[in-house]
């Protein structure tokens, strides 16, 4: 749901070179698997030479960070939003001889849809049919893994992992251990790991097999923290060419999902074109669009509309869907003591349709069929939260525990078909009730990844929230979350335009690196080692390219120095030179490191005379 | 240090609109203490009243929040920059009988640049006499507290930590229990307890008597946690002009002391203007200006000039000092190895001098004469950390740790003077050692304040270190740090601007309150619940006013709706109408409610029941 001044349904097929611009000192690398077709995109960051104080210059390796930009920043791939990226998973997905190509779609609405005349001016040129599991097969990648078969989908994400490896164990800094509560993350992420993880339900790989342009990814909390970023249109604004270009620019900075949370017009259009050019997996609220059906009364929904939609969101490759099935009746009386009632969009949809009906929510009462639909397009379940709390007064309340047993109970009817399975967490929660939280989860849920929506640690910051968020983020990363649903400064009181996007994702990249660390990733403390040598040695563009966001360090600096000089100077604008602490200290360390050696040569002489006997004249 | 696009020296007297305007619905009110002249300031903030499904109007109580923009904000008093504000605390400093105004400035420096007729033109026009404790005499807030004297300060400043408390007491919200990991914070401040908290040198409260502007605050874990926003010039920026509007600033959104880094020129004038128009405390480095003394250069440092420096600044009212005198000589190659080496500006320099002279740190070695200076003026000790790590390799070193043993032994020997004293902390430190960090400070330095720089838990997003060192900042405030220093986004970038100043405050205002929320302070919740409850009933000015930055969320509700009828609509941009769960939440609230209370009665009735015997016809 982003703002938008146009609210045309605009052409779509160019793409702004503000998205595709690779950074600076940056390129795409692939890096090959045990078959030709498994490359992995990563973003390889090439390093300036440190100059030593006598003028020597001497090498630094470059360091590989994790991709989710995917083709977009490779400047060797034209980007034509009208064909679609490549389908890098399609040779994987036939050749398991396990699905069938349908010769028209299963959804009567979706049928509808397509042979819309009217609608061909803003239609996907060239949509596929979709693909389905034959009758009797199951083709989740946790079935594989139970089977014990390694996808090329597993191996490409124990490479993806572990980018920035390589980098930490010729490193000679100082890594500290991590704590990362009960996780266990190994030295080397291999793709038997990953099956294993997999297999236990302790993580995803989502990757609908009518999304064969995704890279395949992983979420569990013995892998690297993601994050999820929200778009879509609402009735208020935005038109397809925008919702396009917003994924583009969520995983550009950094967006491991992205989640189209469209209510407005031509949801299904939209939908299609994201997709189609989404290396990343695409999540959903099948709710929203099963209401636009009833033109938004929520009374007059039914399953056989919610199913439809599911089937038709399935087949146009959907990643994942939030389905609010753990929210029953005998729930609702425990929020009418709430501070801020049902905070959830379908949570509230559902309790209403409870309540008119008194019957008891029809998602959970058809779960076991929706598994048999995810299951045929492997679609894993994001549980919903529809009773989180919306206020730091309403956290780890009755109502909130209450529906995250009932999520426990449908994780393991959602396994006993081989579904994937996440389960979406809070909301507003303070500090102190976080860690709860999460071992409430993991405990009630048998372990499947929890994916939380911050929580905010406080309720009085609107337009910050990105912050507020963001801190009780990195909290419930560190604790065990496996994804971050990022929030923007704009929460609770508009639309997030670009810039809004970019906050949002940016901090929560830091909130999930700050997990990393905390964690003890292996990995992680690569990048903020290479950060710190360049800082030391005002290797000015290293700082820059080693950074979250390259483009607003570099904003930010050349504001205050806009000279290019400045960018190759020994101070900045903070201190000036005289001021400078680094400056100062680089001459103080030269001094420094003679008198240690000075001292440990001493010691050494010392142990000499101690080993001969303590005697002076010997 | 703040960035500056008109380098002149402004003529300084007049304060712009967007300072001193009053934030919405909000009043400046005063509540007595004891006696006539304790008046302390609060923001009253008016909440609309709650309009019920069937039209009723209920009353909101206001909500008091802890105000630190002194009179700036209260339009009954006249804004005269060149006059200065009211001193406050004059008469209690006067009736104390054991201080004595000079007849001419103690330090020849001072008294150099008064005469200096060069310098009329930007000298604050009317410059008072200062003031010392009588020989024998001394003046601090510890000395009176371990005498059992309860100040006006004291007491001023029980009433203004109580001032959200009164609203807590009637609300029926779900109250959370904090973890405050051993911290002890009673449910009512009483003066009484403030005094016993001060002479236990857990909490200090900067007022120097030369400083009787000052409305008193105190900073210790056993109250709510506080913020210190940096502001001065630098050798490449800003005027005084500026700088006194950068302070006028910082305490509008929320510092609760500045301190004054200014490296550049006319330090000592620009100072003056400070102090005699802040009603917060100041903080400065006396190390900085003592080196611009001797034209930067580090080697030409003597002890005499920095003593000159300390009495100069003390007499004119500066209120804490940081003094890196716990760097000593031997912990300088502990730094050798270090992957940042030495990060402190203040810590490079004694260092640099250390090593120059191959001598024991000059601040150490006079540390008792330093004691004697402060105590005359009631200058609190912050005791800087010029050792503190600057990545996150470095983090709980050595040569961190060595440091603030040695701060831990110069606090006893403040204390013994009945000096105050509050320890400075880190820097750049991942999430799962800040935890160490806290216990080691609590555990060296006998319970002194802890007064940290975020920390930064990681170093790879410059241009977003407001955030990194946030999250820091929150868990730190939640272990036990009494005072956090805010850092901004152009952090290791560049001089900070007006936006960037009033981001790092508000991230700063949020950690400190997600802190005091996790270690249940009694009077934090508050304000999260007023907010949740305005945001459930859709009172979006409430919403407004009840925000840390009232202005930015205004101004982002009404990029997406600028109709003021946006305003008092049941919905945002977010969702729309539609699909508005807060708006389809009360109508499923009402249901709710009525399906609790049949429950609930229908139990009442099973109850009876059973109380009868469980017998149907009795």
């Amino acid at each position: 749901m982003t703002e938008s001044s146009d609210k045309t349904l605009n052409k779509v097929g160019t793409i702004s070179d503000d998205i595709t611009r690779p950074f600076i000192n940056s390129k795409k690398e692939y890096v090959k698997g045990s078959r030709d077709d498994i490359r992995v995109a990563m973003r390889k960051i090439e390093l300036t030479d440190t100059v030593t104080a006598k003028g020597k210059k001497v090498k630094n390796d470059p360091v590989y960070v994790y991709d989710t930009s995917g083709a977009f920043t490779d400047p060797d791939i034209k980007i034509d939003l009208s064909k679609g990226l490549a389908p890098l998973r399609e040779k994987w997905i036939v050749e398991r001889c396990d699905t069938e190509q349908l010769s028209e779609p299963t959804s009567a609405y979706c049928r509808k849809r397509n042979s819309d005349k009217g609608l061909n001016e803003i239609r996907f040129p060239d949509i596929k049919m979709p693909r389905r599991a034959i009758k009797g097969k199951n083709v989740t990648q946790l079935y594989y893994a139970r089977q014990g078969i390694i996808t090329p989908e597993m191996e490409y994400i124990a490479i993806r992992e572990n980018c920035r490896l390589q980098d930490a164990e010729k490193s000679g800094y100082r890594y500290h251990q991590g704590n990362a509560f009960g996780a266990n993350i190994p030295k080397e992420i291999t793709p038997e790991f990953v099956r294993d993880e997999v297999a236990a339900g302790r993580a995803i790989i989502p990757g609908n097999i009518n999304h064969p342009e995704v890279e395949p990814m992983i979420i569990g909390r013995n892998f690297l923290v993601k994050i999820n970023a929200n778009i879509g249109n609402s009735a208020l604004s935005s038109s397809i060419a925008e919702e396009v270009e917003k994924m583009a620019w969520a995983i550009r900075w950094g967006g491991d999902t992205v989640m189209d949370l469209s209510t407005g017009n031509n949801i299904h259009e939209t939908r299609e074109w994201i997709i189609r050019n989404s290396p990343v997996p695409i999540g959903t609220v099948p709710m929203y669009q099963a209401l636009e059906k009833v033109d938004g009364i929520a009374e007059d929904l039914t399953w056989e509309i919610f199913r439809d939609t599911l089937i038709e969101q399935s087949e146009q490759g959907v990643d994942y869907f939030t389905i609010h099935a753990g929210l029953r009746l005998h729930h609702v009386p425990m929020t009418a003591t709430r501070t801020t009632g049902i905070v959830s969009r379908g949570g509230s949809i559902m309790a209403k349709w409870c309540l008119a009906h008194h019957k008891e929510n029809f998602l959970y009462e058809n779960f076991e069929e929706i598994c048999e639909i995810l299951k045929t397009y492997d679609v894993a379940f994001s549980l919903g939260d529809g009773l989180r709390p919306g206020s730091i007064a309403d956290a780890n309340d009755e109502a909130q525990m209450g529906e995250l047993q009932t999520l426990g109970e449908l994780t393991k009817l959602a396994w006993k078909h081989d579904c994937q399975v996440i389960i979406e967490g809070p909301g507003h929660v303070p500090m102190q009730l976080i860690k709860e939280n999460m071992d409430k989860q993991l405990e009630y849920c048998h372990e499947a990844p929890f994916y939380t929506l911050g929580p905010l640690v406080t309720d009085i910051a609107p337009g910050y929230d990105h912050i507020t968020s963001g801190i009780g983020a990195a909290l419930i990363g560190w604790y065990g979350t496996a994804m971050l649903c990022y929030v923007t400064p704009k929460e609770h009181l508009g639309l997030p335009d670009k810039h809004d996007v970019r906050d949002g994702i940016v901090t929560y990249k830091i909130a999930a690196h700050a997990a990393d660390l905390a964690k003890g990733h292996p990995a992680a403390q690569v990048r903020d080692n290479a950060m710190s040598k360049a800082r030391f040695e005002f290797r000015w563009n290293d700082q820059f390219s080693l950074g979250l966001d390259p483009e607003k360090a570099m904003e930010l600096h050349d504001k205050t120095l806009p000279d290019p000089d400045a960018r190759v100077s020994h101070f900045c604008s903070m201190c000036g030179p005289k001021f400078c602490s680094m400056r100062i200290s680089q001459d103080v360390n030269k001094k420094a490191i003679e008198m240690k050696t000075n001292k440990e040569a001493m010691e050494q002489k010392a142990q000499e005379f101690r080993d001969k006997g303590s005697e002076v004249y010997s």
